[in-house]
């Protein structure tokens, strides 16, 4: 049990290591309702601690209001009171929905996570951001709010399809961008572990990426300055995530690189870095490019709930390590898509 | 123009006599987007200051989630940002879906609170409660979120029914109860001014009971002790407001009844004091019985948000100005309510 750097340990209990098997000590001893998806109820509903279970369907359709009134009737039905613990085991999906019910049931309950995927381990259950998707727009409601503890069980991992892997692997590298030359090349050099889970490596890269969030969460929770370099590479991913159905993760991937391209474009990175990125990505198995219309995506920025009137908060790279959240119109952002 | 007392001043900015064309005044200078309801629109709408506007249907069948999405969708449509500011001019409902919405629009938004009844500028929009209600429940979605601002125009007071008038007497009376003698003799000694609203008397029954309930959510904004207290009444409120279309304010008045009824029974209160609270309702030409059927009501606590396994707060009133809030059993109070 790895727990993240001591200056972070008051702030967010976050457990790496840590086995599901052991979520009861984190938990108070009675009034505790799990929320989990299907995929994750059969195949862990074994190592659950002793409590009622609400099960979701697995997948980003169950970011949705729907889905946060059926687990509403099923509280009120379990009894659940203002003393209720909300524990969601599973990925960013659960992680939010429950973080978002915790957060609106009878005014905020308590929640915990057991945060299954690699995405959800190094990103979505870190941060204390939640929320659901609204007609065409992600996460448009939902609240800043941080869970009493993460629990991060890498072993769960391993039951993980490989595309699971790879859709961590986006965020991950962004925070090694965000980071430094040290978490990137690390990645660099043990790619091959990293995609085979080696245990040791994989607890380091995930401890890690936790550091890196956490500290700039730490500076700015609510995403007033720092918390948006977090953003890196998300404009183009919401919108390309808006006209097809790859993971998150992926899409993270190919705004990266769209990112580089246009701190080259702007004469803030080298081509050299922009080539060493784009390669990194390559060799995580990601995808660096998509033949989504120009015009579709960028229309889709326009639908972006990081715009403020006709201006975007864009965040550029200028070295490994160095990032830049410039205020650049949408016009212009607009422009550079649809000559991509 | 007349700011609650100083101590609360930087707390909650609630402005009593404020005038509704002054509004602006607070307001940012763009970005502004009004949550009003058909009633409030129809008389007032010229004296809105000029952004778009918003309009939900009058009454508490609005406090529905299905009225949030609606409002989402127009924000959406309205190219609403992570700044704009919400102003919601109206009652309660209007405070109530304005603040839940403001809460969770795009993580958060800024909003603020133009009070038109009395309910609301004495209860409603101050203290940063709001909520939607569920199936039967009632408020069992919503957050603790403090507006910018709230003013209080006495002079809309003038457009309510009487029966408005009546539905915020209830709740004022419940902090006089509260609060002690002096209150509660000035209501006394004053309630035809005050049912005729004769302005400053009305201005300094409102600002009275603004502090009463500001100075209680100051000690205790998300209701673990102190604010306990302003559930007087509720506790039956609640049951009947579910098997009746009677107002708020009068279902307060009935539970406040019982509520000293209960007392007198635990030998809390005198009898003498039972008789002064409900001859007073009465004289507020509150209605301080129900003859629903007593098996529904009973069946109704169980319902209650605030209950914990099988017991609640109930508010047990000892006399004018020393109320006290006791873990109850709900299966004992049931069985008052039985022999009421």
């Amino acid at each position: 049990m790895n727990k993240i750097a001591e200056d972070l340990k008051s702030e967010f209990n976050i457990y790496i290591d840590e086995k599901i098997q052991n979520t009861s000590k984190y938990l108070p001893e009675k009034n505790v309702i799990i929320i989990t998806d299907d995929n994750v109820n059969n195949i862990y509903s074994e190592k659950f601690p002793s409590f009622p279970v609400i099960v979701i369907v697995n997948g980003e359709q169950s970011k949705s209001m729907q889905t946060v009134e059926g687990i509403v009737s099923q509280l009120i039905e379990l009894q659940a009171d203002r003393n209720t613990f909300l524990l969601g085991i599973g990925g960013g999906v659960v992680c939010d929905i429950t973080g978002f019910v915790a957060s609106i049931f009878m005014r905020a309950v308590s929640f915990g996570f057991v945060s299954t995927s690699l995405l959800s381990q190094v990103d979505a259950s870190i941060g204390g951001k939640n929320g659901v998707n609204f007609n065409q727009y992600k996460n448009i409601l939902g609240t800043f709010n941080q869970p009493e503890f993460v629990i991060c069980d890498t072993q769960m991992l391993k039951t993980l399809p490989q595309k699971e892997i790879k859709n961590g692997l986006g965020e991950i590298i962004k925070h090694a961008i965000i980071s430094g030359e040290q978490m990137f090349d690390f990645i660099e050099n043990n790619i091959n572990a990293i995609t085979n889970l080696e245990d040791s490596i994989i607890s380091k890269l995930i401890s890690e990426s936790v550091s890196v969030k956490a500290k700039i969460v730490i500076q700015d929770e609510k995403e007033q300055n720092e918390r948006k370099k977090l953003n890196l590479g998300h404009t183009l991913a919401h919108a390309i995530e808006k006209h097809s159905g790859i993971l998150h993760g992926e899409a993270v991937s190919i705004g990266i690189v769209f990112s580089a391209y246009l701190s080259v474009q702007k004469n803030l990175l080298s081509k050299e870095t922009y080539e060493k990125i784009k390669t990194l990505l390559i060799k995580a198995g990601l995808p660096v490019y998509t033949d989504i219309s120009r015009k579709k995506l960028a229309d889709a920025i326009t639908k972006d709930k990081k715009k403020n009137s006709d201006f975007i908060d864009f965040v550029y790279i200028e070295k490994i390590g160095n990032t830049k959240v410039v205020k650049t119109k949408i016009s212009e952002i607009q422009d550079y898509i649809l000559n991509y």
